[in-house]
């Protein structure tokens, strides 16, 4: 027997779009639950320091402002199921079937939050090693290193974020990347570059991690020499990017290169079903773009709803009351 | 002799949205600059506790969070110059002419961030008794009012936010909408109505303010019957939503209804020109979306500048180093 529950919006993600896009839903009087796999805090948690969100002067980590939305959410009531959705689909002309491996939900609008997730290397060893020297966070792992050698792979702002962090903490750090200068933003790639313990491998391409065990080697190609060459590390980052996952949304709504597609007002081609955050097909993915795309998101779902309630938009009836 | 400054950016307005798209255009690496007319902190000023700004788990009023954006402005070396912008106008192909009481910046980007501002009510009394009684921010003067009786004008959430603030400091708040209901979220919308020292007075419109030197009385009339009468108060707290002041821009960009038309990179009809925040022809102004706007216009204004400079996007040089 299928457990069903139903309720007003269902918010698919607890990361920071989703969380914020649930507080919102829940102060315009909305029935709201968040549907979450069990990873807590998404792609934020990966974040070290963060000195550009708006209102901590001294910068914030990502797992800490995650833990604060966290409580956020804990004091509006609002409830976090771990259960992670694997379809949405029509149930009849008002609401949506959101399904998971443990149950099934009515909804009449559904906010999908679910976030990127790191790009794999797709390099023999990778999949072996990982969890034993292989690491897609180093705000998550870098502790397990204190005092080693390791690389990071990549030339974008987390590659070089990642390699700043683990330079604090690590005897010494390898950035690595496959091509002569960094796409990361000048600001962060001029300060690795300047850092000591940090040494920078251009024109280089990771083609295997070597180990028994444990990490032990990269096999390394210099891309204009061709040349092959070994050096030992006792972990490796990588971080050259991010991918949605949204195989199981192609069926459902519009997306373009893997990413949901959405209007201003974050509707997607299917009524009632919203997106917000990371995974929206967007120019940016910062926290403020995630924050600022889940308020739409809930409003827009909020309007959604109040017109399947009856409802006028933004009204509701005081008493009946005239001095 | 006028004093002429070139700068790769301008960001007219200190508010949350000009702040955060500076910080996010100073780390590209942009020479950037904010002009303000000098009354710090925006819209965001008025607001006593925000409950829903992402990180903020027991709330933050909005002068903390302005202080705060402001001190991390500082940390970036960002300097805010007190200069009201009258004018931006083509200087040349590539620049942009941006006029102050006091002088002449030349820029390759601006981005518009002047934010809203408090409607009035165009009542006689309004404009002699501003500051004596007339008020369009409970937070800012809410507390010279402390133990009197006073009045909010308005239905929407600020309405209600304000005389929910003032019933915690007078003796009694009369909240009087000129409509049979609210036009505010539910959620604080029912709170207010259960409030026991905050009187609603339905269908009632504002005709006067009356007061010798300082608000003694308002004229009321009453919308369905057309009966006036006159409510003794010491203050009045005008709350009848914002407008932007954009008159100075109808030359220069595409408006909507008096804000201005963006596309979802933040870009204006004017090339070079971009626009976040409040001042934005949008669905919905909260400090959530003013910094999602500021962080895609600081984006945009960034690439625009790079191709200026003739670098590709996103790409700097590293050394010529090959290992």
């Amino acid at each position: 027997m299928t457990n069903i529950t139903e309720v007003e919006l269902v918010v698919v993600g607890a990361g920071v779009a989703g969380c914020t896009a649930a507080i919102y839903a829940k102060r315009y009087g909305v029935d709201v639950v968040i549907l979450d796999k069990g990873v807590p805090g998404g792609q934020l948690m990966t974040v070290s320091s963060m000195e550009n969100y708006p209102g901590f002067p001294e910068g914030i980590s990502g797992m800490e402002l995650a833990q604060r939305v966290h409580q956020q959410v804990e004091n509006h009531g609002i409830e976090i199921v771990q259960e992670e959705v694997t379809a949405i689909s029509r149930h009849d002309e008002s609401r949506w079937l959101v399904q998971t491996g443990d149950g099934e939900w009515l909804a009449v609008a559904v906010i999908i939050a679910t976030g990127v997730f790191p790009r794999s290397l797709n390099v023999p060893g990778e999949k072996e090693l990982r969890g034993r020297g292989v690491s897609y966070c180093a705000t998550c792992d870098g502790f397990l290193y204190r005092g080693e050698t390791v690389a990071v792979v990549g030339g974008g702002n987390s590659a070089v974020e990642e390699a700043m962090y683990l330079a604090d903490i690590c005897e010494k750090v390898y950035l690595t990347h496959r091509r002569d200068r960094l796409r990361a933003d000048p600001h962060i790639g001029q300060q690795v570059i300047e850092r000591e313990n940090v040494e920078l491998l251009w024109n280089t391409v990771v083609q295997e991690i070597v180990g028994e065990e444990e990490v032990q080697q990269l096999r390394l190609r210099n891309a204009g020499t061709e040349e092959e060459w070994l050096l030992p590390v006792s972990g490796v980052f990588v971080a050259i990017g991010t991918i949605a996952h949204t195989d199981w949304l192609e069926e459902l709504v519009e997306l373009d290169s893997g990413f949901i597609t959405t209007d201003m007002s974050m509707r997607t081609n299917q009524p009632g079903i919203f997106a917000a955050g990371d995974i929206r097909d967007t120019v940016i993915r910062q926290v403020t773009t995630a924050v600022g795309d889940a308020t739409i998101a809930a409003y827009s779902a909020y309007q959604y709803i109040a017109k399947h309630r009856g409802e006028a938009y933004g009204e509701y009836a005081g008493p009946e009351q005239n001095q």
